[in-house]
């Protein structure tokens, strides 16, 4: 193997020798080496040698409540002295069944049921399998595809991934990955309507329309992102746009798959997108803050009509026959509890609303620079899309790795993104101070230039 | 919703009303609720009433050192009091480089790297997917498909279900399944042949071998569960087959994906199959025993040979695009490195042989029993097969229920198992006494005998 450059420290070393690390070329590492965090506190991490970063991106979108939190802390450990875990086939526990209980207490009135997997990718093929089960067992064979929009992303197993919408996931598997429908959605920085989000009627959902109507006999269901596609690099859309997903699909008798890992529970400001929005879906699919960072668990909630076409003799073999070891791991649960619990005490949401102003007045002043064509933002989370060209909206080459340049100024500055392609974007924990927003805008807008000027 | 009967407590209402548990006919639940366990104490589960179970199958075979272990607590308290999780692109730490490390240290030679995710399923979809870009990048794209053996095991996304081999998984998802090869494999009990397996020379190895051969130009590789076919009912048979199957997909130029999720970290008295049976396989897959049964965790090592082709420069974009949120998650590594550390010191694996001795003897005086057709063993693993007849070998029918039927006595007699169909099997955490191996099989024989005389 090549040696690192410039000169590692020895575990720096023994990680390049022995570690791949996701969704990385490693060959990148002979440059730029990984950050070796030690600890985290609060909205910082710590590397070895004791140097600062801010973790604007929630370390993948996960923490809610910084690092190192006592309370959680506190609640994993209490549980842990009871037990880590046990089988949950044949067995419950008292954090499964309150985190349970809860989640169909907090989610819009037709979500039922709550399945615990452990991460998003499963969330999303649970939903997926029970669709399908459930069209099989109610004498709906036919209907074995889903529809997913353009620059959707719901995980990387290749049932999740057959619903991506970013050819860079895709490309490599294409052969294998399953038959479904992709449609174009919304792209409202670059509206082919030329209408503005906060005024349109989602004239952009015609080609679903279509769609639904086209293909109702072999649709099961469409999969989508409330209000904020991620990966796609945090494009926004307006709930209208949900609103009539929601009655089209009720009228066209297809499943509705809401995919809140990543804007569930605070990042939009409030609890969940479909709540917010007093919209019904027939399944929710919830991870990463879930456990406000600290362990992998997720969960796929859905209607009674979907549970009770599987709740029958066991001769009949309607039940859902899927598992994976670690279902419902009761510190995992515990740790879920007291973030859901500190998420919904003391009118917490509240105090985000002066957070939420301050990431708009940043976003102000980031779009007075040169290469910053458009902001957006949803509550908590916020992006600025930088632009070669702000008439026409021309975007940076994929080669020029803008945002890889921007994250190793950010690095230098103790600030920890990781931006998609050209778009930076900010989700900081929700614990974040608004002097914390104002440095976390003020060191973007300065690596922008460092980059571009 | 239906009421629980007979008279549930409070909690066990709320489950009813809000869990969907895995792998279960939630209406079975009407008549015989789930266990709600409190705590755990070496191989000791424990509900809320104070009723002892033992964990005659380590909670769904993950745990080895028993619950509530103080070193593993320790463990994993020390990493929480430093960081919980951080996002593993970008960033590294000591956890995770210690167990990557480790790992490579203790595994066939030929595997030098890791990659981390949460469970088998994950486990499997990244060998898969890691091999099918492989291909592609080396200019063999037509090998998109794999081999998988009737019976065989390997997760349930999608994508892993499409290499599963038993019929009770796939048959609501064929549709939508990836087209792979299945191929008859090694059937002990009822070997076609008429052989034994200590002295066969793996004859069923033949349809694998034509397999092989025909379909050499569209096969990406091969996946096994390496001596045990966990999920088809503790199947086992000899390494011969493994050997076989290794020179020829050498020589057919196909990948091997060992799966010793269920297997792996001492089961069957050695660390690992491939390791003990000096064989190379191109992938191997880790999970449940990696954290000893505390928290979600997989690996994937490989060759460098795989690694290879992903490392290059950036723009060529032949990076491996593949995460999860909480990839190698450090409180999750933190354990492993414990448990792995536990596993490999004093001789830890010697202590097992009088153990292995006492399931034997057990097994001996079960195999007496009128309706114990077979009796079956690799190291800590043990099953026996229940027949209506063990001239014929013919099998109970499914709707009998026999297994479910022993469960419950089991349950009754505080030894909590979980039959496959009817299939009784023992999978006891490792650090069970003879004592209690003893005890565990008499109690099996009671049940039995209850059930079936």
């Amino acid at each position: 193997m090549k040696p690192l450059n410039p000169k590692p420290s020895t575990d720096l070393s023994k990680d390049f020798h022995a570690v791949w690390h996701p969704c990385t070329q490693m060959k990148d590492h002979e440059t730029v080496p990984p950050l070796l965090i030690e600890r985290g506190e609060g909205v910082y991490l710590y590397d070895r040698d004791g140097n600062q970063y801010l973790d604007v991106i929630s370390s993948w979108w996960v923490n809610l409540f910084g690092h190192n939190h006592p309370r959680l802390n506190s609640a994993l450990k209490a549980q842990l002295d009871k037990v880590a875990h046990v089988m949950f086939a044949g067995i419950t526990h008292q954090p499964a069944i309150d985190l349970a209980t809860r989640l169909v207490e907090l989610s819009p009135d037709n979500l039922k049921k709550v399945f615990f997997s452990d991460n998003g990718s499963t969330a999303v093929e649970v939903a997926v399998k029970m669709s399908l089960q459930y069209w099989r067992q109610t004498g709906h064979r036919n209907k074995t595809k889903f529809a997913y929009l353009k620059g959707g992303y719901h995980g990387e197993t290749l049932g999740a991934l057959s619903l991506c919408g970013i050819e860079m996931f895709r490309d490599n598997f294409e052969e294998v990955l399953l038959s479904n429908l992709e449609v174009e959605g919304p792209d409202c920085y670059r509206c082919p309507y030329g209408l503005k989000p906060d005024t349109c009627q989602a004239e952009c959902f015609e080609p679903m329309q279509k769609t639904l109507k086209e293909h109702r006999d072999s649709l099961a269901g469409v999969i989508i992102e409330p209000l904020v596609q991620g990966a796609a690099g945090m494009k926004m859309y307006p709930p209208v746009y949900l609103k009539k997903l929601e009655s089209a699909c009720q009228r066209q008798n297809v499943h509705t798959i809401y995919d809140e890992i990543a804007v569930g529970f605070g990042r939009t400001g409030s609890l969940f997108v479909c709540g917010e929005c007093e919209l019904s879906p027939t399944f929710l699919c919830l991870s990463k803050g879930i456990t406000s960072g600290y362990l992998p668990l997720a969960a796929t909630l859905m209607e009674d009509e979907i549970y009770s076409a599987f709740y029958d003799d066991f001769a009949t073999m309607k039940l859902f026959i899927h598992s994976h070891s670690y279902s419902a791991n009761p510190l995992a649960c515990a740790v879920a509890n007291e973030s859901l619990a500190m998420l919904t005490e003391n009118d917490f949401l509240d105090t985000l609303k002066p957070k939420i102003q301050a990431l708009e007045a940043g976003g102000k002043r980031l779009v007075e620079l040169k290469w910053v064509g458009d902001f957006r933002q949803t509550g908590m989370i916020a992006a600025v899309e930088l632009v070669k060209d702000k008439g026409t909206k021309e975007a940076f080459p994929f080669e020029d790795r803008v945002g890889y340049k921007i994250y190793q100024e950010g690095l230098k500055r103790g600030v920890l993104m990781r931006p998609l392609g050209n778009v930076i974007y900010f989700v900081p924990p929700l614990v974040i101070s608004i002097a914390e927003i104002k440095m976390m805008m003020d060191t973007a807008s300065e690596c922008i230039r460092a980059v571009l000027d």
